[in-house]
């Protein structure tokens, strides 16, 4: 089996699993209790806390934990609108950002916020002059992601931090949830206000995540009740799903630099030999993320794709695993310009730094028998 | 060690445990992805919610998962205030309600929401007169808890139900987090419209919740996003999480009759000998849940007396674990109409089917040498 679908989910590390189960053997307590098995517990909490904020290069009263990437996003963008309801009520999107903000913006539109869309180029960037045509005096959010999830562009976040800091009344939403290990530092300039990031995408458990949200910042709580998280984020807290996600957020980053350069290595491999065929296009930029690799063949419609390749023991993803999107969406190969006759025909191949030399080999191998048997029936 | 706070948060089963760590190792796929190892997981995802779908009565498709008690409680008070906005923006809760459903209830007041609490008797039990008389023609919600997480009181849920076939407007949301396994059925007249549960709470895993919501009511998705859960709940399937939620339901509610019996056993003992002390009064109504008893011996503050026995090895609760770390009165006394010189003082056992009759008589035990030593320093 070859995985190559690694930004649909990951496989826990097996010590990751490991530190779940041990939590939840010996420190199965609510934080908040008040006597000894809570105490115990919530210092674990408080400790994994404080190693998240440390890897991130934030303060531990920075982050806050949430079910995943979709929480945090929609908590950033839902928290902005209940907080600043008063301010102002308009918000500006990339149009290539995951459903988990532009949903959220669209709810937000039916309770009467105007949502300004950036357009990207052939690259599916955006460009900093867009931009700040489209900040206003209401504007309350900006929300542009790291790495697109589905084609791996890297958006400029740097320069569009520089860019804020002459407009201070904007947050400044990251989706940094499929950069994890793949750009550092992750809080990538000083302006990014709030950041969201999803424990399975880095080979730690489903339903927990983070929301980094700056000193200072306001938003107000999705999820309100017993006021845990400083009374940002109410429920009993995941102990173990938070220690086991600070445990993967250590393995993966350690190990980033070699990761990267694996994830580089497999890839320039994929691209060399794919970009020979005449009738395939490339859509991932070339100096995008090296975990993230789109394209498609001509005629070769995206679903027939993967399950030619499943046949075969290797598992690729049309260009992103939630395909819940409703036409006039912004989506991402469409706001880059990419014809429907082709985008309707894009994959995704997307790498850890555990995938091989030899799987990018027998991937080729299996392209070029799947390309000979296309061109015959077509 | 003796413990005594399983309402607080319950140790996972061995066999729950189990389940989690093998449905990660094994089925980690994404459920939306399109070939086998997302067909795979998402077979488990379904399989989950089928069984949990019969064990409470009800259809698949009215099961959502969530990430705990408080989101299940937002969602359903926010979901409905955002499906209805326009249709009517009043509310009604008991005044015992648990801070997920009444903080939510505050949080939409301040978007120009009018709430109804319901007064309770010295009981903590709603009265159906009150309650008709609360609902209006712009009524939207009603928010009635079946066991109450601090004294234990069950509220009148059938009744209630009963009444609200006449105000068919009126989404009925009973938060049921304390009763899994201490009521049956869970979901107690076909009225109730919303249902929230708590993995945590019946030795599941903490970070996982229900929502039942009956076919054709319709509240606002409070998470947007990828379209996951029919669109009504969107983020990447904590699979592991929700197999691991089934197998404890199933195991809590097979194991139910017996831990009844049992939890009313030690129950009925601790009555007993607590009862005969005069400065100690009891607050958990006689024909309460089995698995509550609130208490206080006067004068001694529930700090004090959780600290006292923890230094036993005994762990009790003062009323509510979220409420631990707060200055101020247990909400539910308060309304019950006991003076704050008492509620201070008060402290709660929660009992789960595990606990014997042996560890009834130490905790006795030690109440009488703890009484002793309190009456001579007062
Ligand atoms: C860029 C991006 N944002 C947000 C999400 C949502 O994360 P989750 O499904 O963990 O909620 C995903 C993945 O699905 C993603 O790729
Ligand atoms: C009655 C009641 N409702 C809701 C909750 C919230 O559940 P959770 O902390 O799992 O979100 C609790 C427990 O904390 C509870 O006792």
């Amino acid at each position: 089996m070859i995985y190559f679908d690694n930004s649909a989910t990951t496989k826990m590390y097996p010590e990751v699993l490991d530190t779940y189960r041990k939590v939840n053997e010996q420190f199965f307590g609510n934080p908040s209790s008040l006597h000894r098995l809570g105490n115990e517990a919530d210092a674990l909490l408080q400790q994994s806390r404080k190693q998240i904020a440390q890897l991130l290069g934030a303060q531990p009263d920075e982050i806050f934990f949430t079910s995943g990437g979709t929480e945090s996003d929609n908590w950033a963008i839902k928290g902005t609108a209940m907080e600043k309801f008063a301010a102002g009520k308009h918000m500006i999107a990339s149009s290539v950002e995951h459903p988990a903000v532009t949903k959220s913006l669209e709810q937000l539109e039916k309770l009467g916020f105007e949502i300004s869309y950036l357009p990207v180029d052939a690259n599916g960037i955006v460009s900093i002059e867009e931009l700040e045509k489209a900040i206003r005096k209401d504007t309350v959010l900006l929300s542009v992601m790291a790495i697109n999830n589905e084609v791996g562009s890297i958006q400029p976040i740097e320069a569009i931090g520089e860019l804020l800091e002459n407009y201070p009344w904007v947050h400044f939403h990251v989706d940094a949830v499929q950069a994890v290990g793949e750009c550092e530092p992750l809080i990538r300039h000083p302006r990014v206000d709030l950041l969201s990031l999803s424990a399975h995408k880095f080979n730690g458990p489903k339903g927990v995540g983070i929301l980094y949200k700056k000193h200072g910042k306001r938003i107000a709580p999705l999820l309100t009740g017993g006021g845990q998280e400083s009374g940002m984020r109410s429920t009993t807290e995941n102990v173990a799903g938070v220690a086991a996600m600070a445990k993967a957020l250590r393995m993966t980053l350690e190990n980033s630099a070699s990761s990267r350069k694996q994830e580089q290595l497999v890839r320039n491999k994929l691209v060399a030999a794919i970009s020979e065929y005449e009738d395939v296009q490339i859509f991932s930029p070339e100096d995008g993320a090296g975990h993230i690799l789109c394209f498609a063949m001509k005629g070769v419609r995206g679903e027939v794709m993967v399950h030619a390749f499943e046949s075969q023991g290797i598992f690729i993803s049309t260009t992103s695993a939630c395909s819940s999107r409703k036409k006039g969406t912004p989506y991402t190969l469409g706001s880059m310009g990419v014809p429907v006759s082709w985008s309707q025909c894009a994959v995704r191949i997307s790498l850890s730094g555990e995938n091989t030399e030899a799987e990018a080999e027998s991937f080729i191998e299996h392209f070029r028998t799947l390309h000979e048997q296309f061109q015959k029936i077509q």
